[in-house]
């Protein structure tokens, strides 16, 4: 009848194999408004089914509206349900995806090495914050974040900057990514303009141009962010990186740290300290944050994606009092907290002192890497070539005087299968950091830093980028 | 010298402590600029440290740019650094929060009952998950969410549901908040309206004024929303529960789907369909979604916060292909992307049809507190006072005619100890759900409900809001 096909065996029970037939039918028209349909018994007989499994079809068509039925009169196909160019579930596939060219040497930034994560370590932690974790907190515990890992960051903080931080101020989020989302929108005022470094990440441009602020970009040189550039301005927010300028690898002096202080405090804008990877410093203790110096105007951001693993989504702010209530209220309805078993797992690896032995470990190893890094930059583009910023990191920018990396160069590596980003990339259209490129390297074995290397020479000598001396 | 005090065996290292001193003395001008340092040999006798101990905090203050040193001369305090009017950390605390009054009786609606959580399960596939990830699973994976897991998800939408859907278009997010916070904010046009009902959970309609909507509400009867009030309308998007009204509980019907439907092809909107809690039906099978009607117009969101735990964070929408590219931008620059283990954790769940089970488990259970709250408040008030909806979810709605619930018994009932929600809350000003009250049931214990029912009763008595025939 009505051509049903029933599949026995099938993830669908046949009563719901019949509601679909009979509801697709009535949508396409194929049955019309007003049409009676068969009686339970005559249709069970005509499928070879159990009268019950008719009677539940026809239950669900008439709850859900698609049939009508008024007592001692047959059940019909109620009125206004076709629907024109319906578009229903389609099985074609859409074309598929043009391939890209496979990536050799992948010099991409902000990538920790994942091979030397423990692991193992990591499931312990995991295990025991399941086992011990309150039942009461698998419901919603509100946006601030679990307070035993507030409490455990403060004291990592003190630990490992020497900053001293309460508990209470410290919001826990999905990621620095998250903090910065929300305090781009928090820190929104018409008219006023958001402030950054060129170069600076992209996602904080993206993200600040996203929510409708005018863009004031601070140049950067070899220490960090020109405060200078600020002066007059009417400005809501600036966004710095100061232990260690992304990507130029500048510390910010501590006077300029004063000057943007002074400013903040004056003009009464926040200033967004974003600490992305201050662990990673090689030679002497970490760079103290601008926090320390004055915490009223300033909102310190950190992130465990680099020190961990980045699919972890933990990070935090240090909030001051007077964004508290606004954050808390943009949080609930941004996603309203962060997944409970992870929190509690980092919280047992803080006060255990884990971290401080895996940082401990990958600072070694990284600066390890970026010391071989170093010495093949210097084999293969001699002293021309002037490598960028403090030690510390994972990344590099390294200055080719007189040369311009452009999209021309963008399309010649990725042909050559290597992946170098021009610094321009990273600044808005007037930069004098043209010559430079950027290298991540945390995440890349000794053997590829070794070989990339030779790969980008091989490359700007064949693109006319580099000629030996 | 200078009244440093070291304390040994602090969590701070002997030079990060004199490095700390140093600084505080420079910022709050007590050392002014252009003093002369003493030689870290003679800090170091008066402080009865090793001189390399000093020496470490004097590179530290030299790299940040707190002291300057010129070859031959003694190192100075730096210009520029004094800040006035300073803050720093403090350690007084904040004025202690009011205290709020005890809630005896939580009639809150969305709450799962935690206390049947099958823990031991979920740990166990949390472990699996652990050991099985593969290591480039820890680093970024993209904001589409754990490809096993998507199509995990269109297998049980195929089985609870009968929905067909491709994995493709599935796109995991942090709860159900997280996809309406990125909807509302990817679907915004300039002067359009946001769509909603009346009355709808509080949440979306804060995240849609937030976005700059005009709010523009429908009427909600006994079987949902009147799409009537669309015509005419200039609207972007219409946010729709069609499956179980929140909070009213009515089936939209199969006629005003295809209504809704034809007017968003017609006029371009899309409709998005919160299918929070369909699984808990509590006679026939859950109810079909708008999507399965048609899907180039909707966005089916869903969410695992109430048939598993809130605090996992995982929910999903289903998207149309013209908004999966906005969509993914969206994501990336709010907050990346899910944690990966619970994901990893939740496709093993579902692949092993646990998920299935559990639901049959709570499907029973909340039944059965449907049912004694039903018999409880039939008890307690006759049938002078009527239950709306469909047998299904975890809450109801209660109305009581002829009454009025504001802010006086908000009043009362914190006083009394007991929470439920005048459902007048939900609504815009003018509204004719005044007489009912929202009592969620879900987390409650038998003997919860009970007692809470009494505590109702004799609330109302009290407050003149009820009288016994």
């Amino acid at each position: 009848m009505w051509g049903i096909k029933l599949h026995h065996r099938a993830e669908i029970s046949l009563s719901r194999q019949i509601f679909l037939s009979l509801k697709e039918r009535i949508l396409t028209g194929q049955m019309s408004q007003g049409e009676a349909l068969p009686s339970t018994r005559e249709l069970a007989k005509s499928l070879g089914v159990s009268r019950n499994t008719v009677c539940a079809a026809y239950d669900t068509l008439l709850t859900e509206g698609f049939l009508v039925s008024r007592q001692g009169a047959p059940t019909r196909v109620a009125q206004g349900l076709h629907i024109e160019h319906r578009q229903a579930f389609r099985t074609e596939s859409l074309p598929t995806q043009r391939k890209k060219p496979l990536v050799w040497w992948d010099f991409k930034t902000g990538q920790p090495d994942l091979s030397h994560f423990p692991w193992q370590l990591w499931r312990q932690m995991l295990r025991q914050a399941a086992e011990n974790l309150p039942a009461d907190q698998l419901g919603y515990s509100g946006p601030k974040g679990y307070e035993p890992l507030c409490q455990e960051i403060a004291r990592w903080l003190l630990r490992s900057r020497s900053m001293e931080v309460k508990a209470e101020d410290v919001f826990i989020t999905a990621g620095a990514t998250q903090a910065l989302h929300l305090l781009t929108g928090l820190l929104y005022q018409e008219g006023q303009a958001f402030a950054l470094e060129s170069p600076s990440h992209p996602a904080i441009h993206t993200m600040a141009a996203s929510k409708g602020y005018p863009l004031h970009w601070m140049p950067v040189d070899q220490q960090g962010a020109d405060i200078g550039a600020l002066t007059g301005k009417a400005i809501s927010a600036v966004y710095v990186t100061p232990s260690h300028q992304f990507p130029l690898g500048g510390i910010l002096p501590a006077d300029r740290r004063a000057a943007l202080i002074r400013l903040a405090v004056k003009n009464n804008f926040y200033i967004i300290e974003d600490d992305y990877d201050s662990e990673f410093r090689y030679s002497g203790s970490p760079v103290s944050p601008i926090y320390s110096m004055d915490c009223s105007q300033v909102v310190y951001v950190g992130t465990f994606s680099k020190t961990l693993f980045p699919a972890l989504r933990l990070g935090f702010a240090v909030l001051p009092k007077a964004l508290q209530a606004k954050w808390k209220h943009a949080r609930t309805f941004t996603d309203v907290q962060n997944p409970i078993l992870e929190q509690a797992a980092l919280a047992e690896f803080l006060h255990k002192r884990k971290l401080d032995k895996h940082v401990r470990r990958m600072r070694q190893l990284y600066g390890e890497k970026r010391k071989l890094l170093l010495r093949s930059v210097k084999g293969a583009f001699g002293s021309s070539v002037h490598p960028w910023g403090d030690v510390s990191g994972l990344h590099l920018a390294l200055q080719f005087p007189g040369r311009e990396f452009g999209e021309q160069f963008v399309r010649d590596s990725r042909q050559a299968g290597i992946k170098a980003v021009p610094l321009a990339r990273y600044c808005p259209s007037q930069t004098n950091h043209k010559d430079k490129l950027l290298l991540g390297y945390g995440h890349l074995s000794p053997g590829q830093i070794l070989e990339g290397i030779k790969a980008l020479r091989q490359l700007l000598e064949k693109t006319g980028l580099f000629s030996p001396a």
